[in-house]
């Protein structure tokens, strides 16, 4: 039985560069600094906020990129400048929660850390937090936990977790971590009842991710000890410059999830989706009777399951339409059919041909 | 025989506010000062332009509203500032045509009048001159002449001119106007041959239609007597700003046409159409394979049958999408599925409710 729960620090993951919400997406304001919903706030806001009452805003650590230091500043005012680290170059996932491991194995040794990228969206914040609380239990007591999503639907966009056995209350063993699967796999996975959606949120103490490096990725290993060795001090920067670039590019669940042993999942049903695309948006947002999603000055004559987000003041008229996506900035315009939505990343590839530096 | 040809007047009728081409169709900027096809010129000036060595720019007298003056001064600037006549308020065609009648009567007693909506498109210009040549021709003689369309389709949206025996070359008795058909009757028509699309055009003697208007409407007469005394001096604007808002509201189509005897038609085929909304627009249009009219910086992914029209400059992107019209202005975006264009309209009675000047 634990005396007391373990310090736990949220690691944010925000260094996605989010083409799939242009045009409002860009490099300098990638979708986790999006307020994808009508009076909320930008994503990676949100997702800090969830963590109320078990994080301390001290104890937020934020991986980003350079080019949006700026913005997460603002996004999160409370968390310390030192906090935030900022990759010289993206390399995945598993250098960037090594990172953050030796910055939090520096500040408490026994600390458990909640690994959460910055921009999915929870609707049932208080079925999460006992997910996230079971987690950081089990954690604590040096396992290493994914959280998985109860499916819903026989969903191809997202990895699945097998689950097997049941090891504590709550916590289950993940026999497997299996990739997005076709139609007919994904109705599998559903009917057998032992699946869950791999949600990318992964809880752990700090020294026991560093162990299973040491054992999975040692040549990622070493370049943190080479960091960990000047963490939180002055020569830090220096460091991750010329040391970063070198470490491997993996992603945490190939690199170490799939390999490691004895990994268990906590599940749950919390209103959660990565909020893959501006179809995925319009289903989360407010809509009116007619199924549409206005945001923006607007006259809406005869059309239904449209999504308008307009922040220039223009008037818009929406005529006749069904399920279109209309999104209008200062320098550009998308109208998309909704449920074509994910190929917004044909135009943003066009953009790069075009060398559009302006529009990216 | 005739000796020359009359002089020929062209009376053009722009005093349309056109509020099916919002948002590029304002008060100020009405449809017949649009360019609506790419690298071409403002309707009202191709509709002059057409009859270039038929009418002199000098004998073109253009009837229209004060609100657009200057708009007309620009579109039209070869046409004397003495010709263009500002109606203080619309009182519909038959006291514009009126008007235009004493003008043109003054100028020469003989004159024959070509009368013109300012704001169609008319594509085979050389086969629409001889239409017109026929038709000076036979109004010289003294007979009042429509200009009627044979039809290509039963289409609903025109009146309908029955056709009776030829009484010149070119030239058939017009038995009846009738009104826009519903569908079984407009095919009804096409079946039975003997029926056209009532242009709006027509072609008489300035002395003939006001002897008609003296005969059909002595109200109007009256009126158009009182301005004729002043036609061409400093006094007119003072006596049209008292008279004009006097005359009968009234069409040249009910008010004579449809009640004078003799009436005769000169028919033929030139690509015509009234370019009644955005999806007329698009059919005349020029469009690539994808069937898309894309005028504006655009990105087009996976889209056909759509219509572009941008000046902000901004870059737009299309996804997905089929038979969508999308209009942007410097205040304004319209996105419309083209086959419900008409419905353009109900935008603007909403805008209209709303008091919104700036947009109307």
């Amino acid at each position: 039985m634990e005396e007391k729960m373990s310090r736990c620090f949220a690691v944010i993951m925000a260094g996605g560069s989010g083409t799939r919400f242009w045009p409002e997406s860009r490099k300098k304001n990638p979708k986790q600094l999006l307020n994808l919903f009508g009076g909320s706030k930008p994503l990676i806001t949100q997702t800090l906020e969830r963590l109320d009452g078990v994080v301390k805003q001290d104890d937020a650590i934020i991986v980003t990129g350079r080019i949006i230091r700026d913005g997460i500043r603002k996004a999160l005012p409370g968390v310390p400048a030192g906090n935030i680290l900022l990759e010289p170059v993206a390399r995945n996932t598993a250098p960037c929660i090594g990172w953050a491991a030796v910055h939090v194995l520096k500040k408490d040794p026994a600390g458990v850390m909640a690994v959460l990228p910055a921009d999915h969206h929870i609707a049932d914040v208080g079925a999460f937090k006992k997910v996230v609380n079971t987690a950081i239990e089990a954690a604590g007591s040096g396992s290493i936990i994914t959280v998985g999503i109860n499916p819903s639907r026989p969903d191809t966009g997202y990895g699945y977790l097998r689950l097997g056995s049941e090891k504590s209350a709550g916590v289950r063993e993940v026999e497997a971590f299996v990739e997005k699967p076709d139609a007919s796999t994904a109705q599998k996975y559903l009917d057998a009842g032992n699946y869950a959606w791999n949600s990318g949120m992964f809880f752990f103490k700090a020294e026991k991710i560093l162990a299973e490096i040491k054992t999975h990725m040692p040549d990622l290993h070493r370049g943190l000890m080479d960091i960990g060795a000047v963490a939180g001090t002055d020569e830090e920067a220096a460091v991750v410059e010329k040391v970063f670039p070198t470490l491997p590019e993996e992603s945490i669940d190939y690199g170490i999830m799939e390999k490691a042993s004895g990994i268990c999942a906590v599940t749950g049903e919390f209103g959660w989706s990565d909020v893959g695309s501006w179809e995925a948006a319009w289903e989360l947002a407010g809509k009116d009777d007619e199924g549409n999603s206005i945001q923006g000055e607007c006259i809406v004559a005869g059309s239904k399951g449209c999504m308008l987000r307009s922040s220039s003041g223009k008037t818009v008229a929406l005529v006749g339409l069904e399920d279109v996506v209309v999104v209008e900035t200062g320098d550009a315009l998308l109208v998309c059919r909704r449920t074509k939505s994910q190929d917004v990343k044909k135009v943003v590839n066009e953009l790069k041909a075009q060398d559009r530096k302006d529009l990216l």
